[in-house]
């Protein structure tokens, strides 16, 4: 180790070079050393991985110097009743977040008293959007129409790069010069964000070549891909999803401690009127709270948390109770790619049952798309309850702090 | 264990109760052998985790099984020339996505090529919205005038239920009879939520009794936590921050392979036309991921992933070359609290300098939002000029998959 | 007149029923002295209109007691390069906000000495989004389907009730168990909300019918109507328009007393980042007041200057000068129908050789769209020069005053 | 005529000179005769106009060939209950739209019949925000730190250019080099944006001066005029005002023909839900309406329907019967300046008993300000009962055409 560190100082050896003359798990260990040198901090605990690492640094993490590991804990039995998944399942959640766990499965536990939430897939689609410069806003006219025009050669293009992804859409958008071609695609059990990224860029190609625009970014920000955005919620992104749950008045009464004209009316002025003057895109109380921990815990980009926050939660008083529901619009997600290999990950998926790719293909992510849609559920109820009864500060005081 | 077992199987103990009759050690392997059998999926890669079950059990998670790995690179040196920290820094980044920690590096090593990301904490307040019911619009009025003219008994009472934190603003936002009350306040080293939260129950209680309107929540998501909202963008939220780094016409040629005049057109095309056509709230490239990875790591809450994907870049051209910057609004971050304690992360924020309470308190938290700002702008960087010289879709192909 | 005041006064009359007893003038002139004597306030300049009652009280104002005059500028000549305009053209402008016209016609002269503005229609559909009550979100998921899966029924429906109008598209959004359908129409010369309002509830019925799902309301707000939206950014309303112009660097020298550079600097700040830190859905500069003054001077529903507000205008740099673009992505407007026959309109659509139905039919509401577009344009690059010369403030104070 | 029709055409005169050489009435007369000539259309309506040339050639429009007629229709009586005006008005709606009038009747009367439309003004500011460039963050957070501890300077400065108006607040929001600063000023019976302009020039060159940074324009879109922008909805701008009313169970039944759930569920799923999904940042049914024919009616800036669309209309079920009430964070109006002296909008602000100032100065503004929520009131409460009994398309087919 030490000739490799001595190597690292002076500057002839890169530090992302490591895996090249070094098994993965001492390129770790060398460059974690050097970089406990370097500030003088040990970094034990990170290095107390058990993670394969030969995987890790070839297909997720650059410069690896170990893991951080982040309690899981389970929320369930979730009786969860979609197309895809019809049983109970209990939810792997990665959090540091105090209450989560606990709030999640109290939601959980009224869910399935209930009988289960119901859960829809509404549109499966994964979006990447170049943008292309024209020369004047009649060269943009001519563009839209000619991609209008034109799907079935941007789809052999696009298609011939991809085993599972499929082009199915194209929709342009002009301001100015710039015309954004915005490319929808199925891409199986794959979030699929590589896919369509390498799939675009053939499709790309064509466009340039047949209209003379000039391509200036594979994306141009109307994916829209981990921005808050008005598109994604009108058009969807990824797995659109929803689940919803009908709850007799006695359940609310006896589960949740509050009653149904209680959570109409917190939901209205807080998740609807709140976030209406707020400027808001997400319309709900803390969705992203569960996607997240759901997403950490089963190997999803925790980025996409953002296209997650743009759900919308309603509660509608119906005779004898309430119906509440979530809708997620724009849920990128998916069982194979990613991080869902890696060992920890690939068991909190195992444990939902969707583990790797589905049969047919796509099967597996809808499945985990309906479950996220229904933990999601069960984070809402819980949390309109809790708020309902003004209890969140005293919850919070006890199992959390910060 | 069996006994254990068998009384979970009954009903007779609850899951979430093991923690009372057992260490936390042993709690959580009863538990995840429950969930074994239960689901008949093997847990093991969860189960040999190396944190400390007793603070995660007692802070962090509830019904902990174990802990999900996420591997951890670094990318710097990055240096950093803000007011509360001003010196070379390595980031540690937790992620699965290939590709990001190698652009992050390749944006930190031509910033700090510069001589550096200058930052600037531009407000630091974290916040919280009660929402009262008036009985009337007059009413509703009524409410409004008299939380203007009574700040001082708010804090009085807010004051009094923290240490840490102090109330120093009160705003109001009325529809029909909801009157949202936007509580600010700082927070120390703390990111603050939990304390802002039992301050605001506090501070509502005041409010309650002086004009007989009716708390309904004590968020009605006007705070804005978790939802992507234009009040975050407008008026801030946590640590507001922002970076900036002047590069001269050779470094963006040697180093970013592309030139000033492109790098102008593709942040303008993509992160300011392309966003606001998509009716966005979040104008940059891929602020998320890198907040994503930084949060991960150092034990933040990852839902915060929201405000932090609000940032906007601007890229502009200055003589002899771009001065380009990234501007986060809305950044919910601490340095105590949280999962800040758990052993892989606090060695993260002890990797920054950052770690525990800062001296004077706020100081190292302030200090950790100039460092992601600049990991922002290194994030940035290196994808816009990954755009410009389209090569985004080959990058992906080399390093990652799915 | 003083028996039906009589009657007025004690209620044997009502007010809008004075033209059923009466020739629409003398009703109009009772019903004014009525408002007279109720108030005590004279009505007499009101009184002195010149439009033709009858027509105005069945068509266009119920209750009618006058006619407000708005005065009206003209600007140009401005020359106009559009598909369905090709041309010189007067813009009649109603306004009374000083400046404004002026402000106009220096664009349109540098436009105009710059060869002309280019013009292009990108979309044409006026949109109408019913929605319904499902029992679920299993029973929403049912409804879209039945939907995507149906549209020449819903055609054959909609079709029925208008000569004009052609349904061509129908979106669904769902959000727990209300899913809004978007149906998008042509709507020939006509702006279409009625012919469309109509078509809807013939197609909803459809839908009702085959679904089950209860018709709850024929406008949902997905439309979006009058109401700031995305959505209609995202996928346009009415007609969707971009105008462009090339200019030298010596015009913006000579005639805007600018240079390229600022305009483009100005552009940035102002509309792109000030907009997208407004948390803003119109990126210009004052796109709004020639939409409005066109509009009111040419008997548009004024209502629909919401939808024009979301223009975004962009300004490059080009070899030699910049070039300067406007895109509407939702202008609702016609030649026909509204306001479109009283005669002051009537004359001002003629002054656009738009008066009345096109041949083909929407070639008229193409072509004026056309020269709205073009009319913005010429708004924008005034104000914009106005602003980098930092006059804008001396120019109010000139010529106007409040 | 003739001479100057002559030199017209030989450009030794321009257009719009005429008023230095002639009386107004003849200006406009030769003209609009030149406009007749060029574009062979016979403008004899527009010239048959009844105000008075002098003013509006001076105060409101330039190159002016004639007026526009918009015809006016009265709906009331409507009992206003606010804190400037507490009686019956009639409205004044300038408007070509069928139905429009007699939908804001029915709503005024069932107003009126349950004791008032209860009103209040919330917030009175009107802003202007320039836009400055610093030379980076760190001179960004410069100037931010300049603004917000020397607010008693930007008074000083700003009060000096104006009678009326003072600067009340400043607030700052950075976008990298960015600097814009919200100024806020009252601004008496006037809506003030010239005014505020004036004033914001004022205060900007002494932001330069003592900081350095360069003014790049007056307005930087974040004040934010004319645009749909959330900063308006969430900080207000101009008169911020709402108006309610509870209606009991018969009145729903017996005037609005529905009933109080039906009119909770139509609000729910349109304005609130159906908006939130449209990504709208305006939350009624058609605030646009009333507001755009109240202000062309009583000469205001027509451009600012844009603001009004920002309103929320909730509807909430109480003990016996609804409270319906919208709320307007953003009325930008006046009862001076603009179009309020011309004599045919002169008439309708006395009509309303608002025209002039008001004593003390402001009162007539607000006092209008109330009475436009109560008739945006009036205008949601019958639509949204219209849409309730699914006869909007009926009621359109029989008033309207298009």
């Amino acid at each position: 180790m030490d000739g490799y560190l001595e190597r690292l100082r002076s500057g002839t050896l890169k530090l992302y070079s490591l895996e090249q003359s070094l098994p993965a798990k001492q390129a770790v260990a060398v460059r974690r050393a050097f970089i406990e040198e370097e500030t003088g901090v040990s970094l034990h605990a990170l290095g107390a991985y058990g993670i394969s690492p030969e995987r890790a640094t070839r297909r997720n993490c650059e410069n690896m110097i170990g893991a951080v590991q982040v309690p899981v804990g389970v929320a369930g039995p979730l009786r969860v009743r979609g197309e895809h998944v019809d049983r109970e399942v209990w939810l792997p959640l990665a959090t540091t977040e105090g209450a989560l766990v606990a709030s999640v499965n109290r939601g959980a536990s009224v869910i399935t008293r209930a009988g289960g939430a119901e859960c829809r897939i509404l549109a499966d689609r994964m979006t990447r959007a170049p943008v292309f410069a024209a020369r004047s806003v009649a060269h943009a006219a001519e563009v839209v129409r000619w991609v209008e025009g034109h799907l079935p050669e941007l789809q052999e293009a696009a298609d011939a790069t991809t085993r599972h992804g499929r082009l199915v859409g194209a929709d342009c958008s002009v301001a100015g010069t710039s015309v954004h071609v915005r490319l929808a695609f199925t891409t199986g059990d794959a979030m699929g964000m590589n896919m369509v990224t390498i799939a675009s860029e053939a499709a790309s190609a064509v466009i340039e070549s047949a209209t003379g625009a000039r391509l200036v970014a594979t994306s141009g920000n109307l994916c829209t891909d981990k921005k808050p955005a008005a598109v994604n919620a009108v058009a969807g992104r990824g797995r659109s999803v929803a689940a919803g749950v009908q709850l007799s008045g006695d359940l609310v009464h006896d589960v949740l401690k509050t009653d149904a004209a209680s959570l109409v009316e917190v939901n209205t002025r807080k998740n609807l009127v709140g976030s209406a003057r707020a400027g808001a895109l997400g319309f709900n109380a803390h969705a992203a709270n569960v996607v997240a921990a759901l997403f950490i815990a089963c190997g999803q980009d925790p980025a996409h948390v953002v296209e997650g926050s743009l759900a919308i939660t309603t509660v509608e008083p119906v005779p004898g109770g309430v119906y509440v529901a979530v809708t997620l619009p724009a849920l990128p997600l998916g069982t194979v790619g990613g991080g869902t290999a890696i060992e920890t990950q690939a068991e909190c998926l195992a444990l939902l049952g969707v583990a790797g790719g589905g049969n047919p293909p796509g099967e597996h992510a809808r499945a985990f798309a309906e479950i996220v849609a229904a933990g999601v559920l069960a984070g809402e109820l819980s949390l309109l309850a809790a708020l309902a009864a003004r209890h969140l500060a005293r919850a919070h005081a006890t199992l959390g702090r910060g």
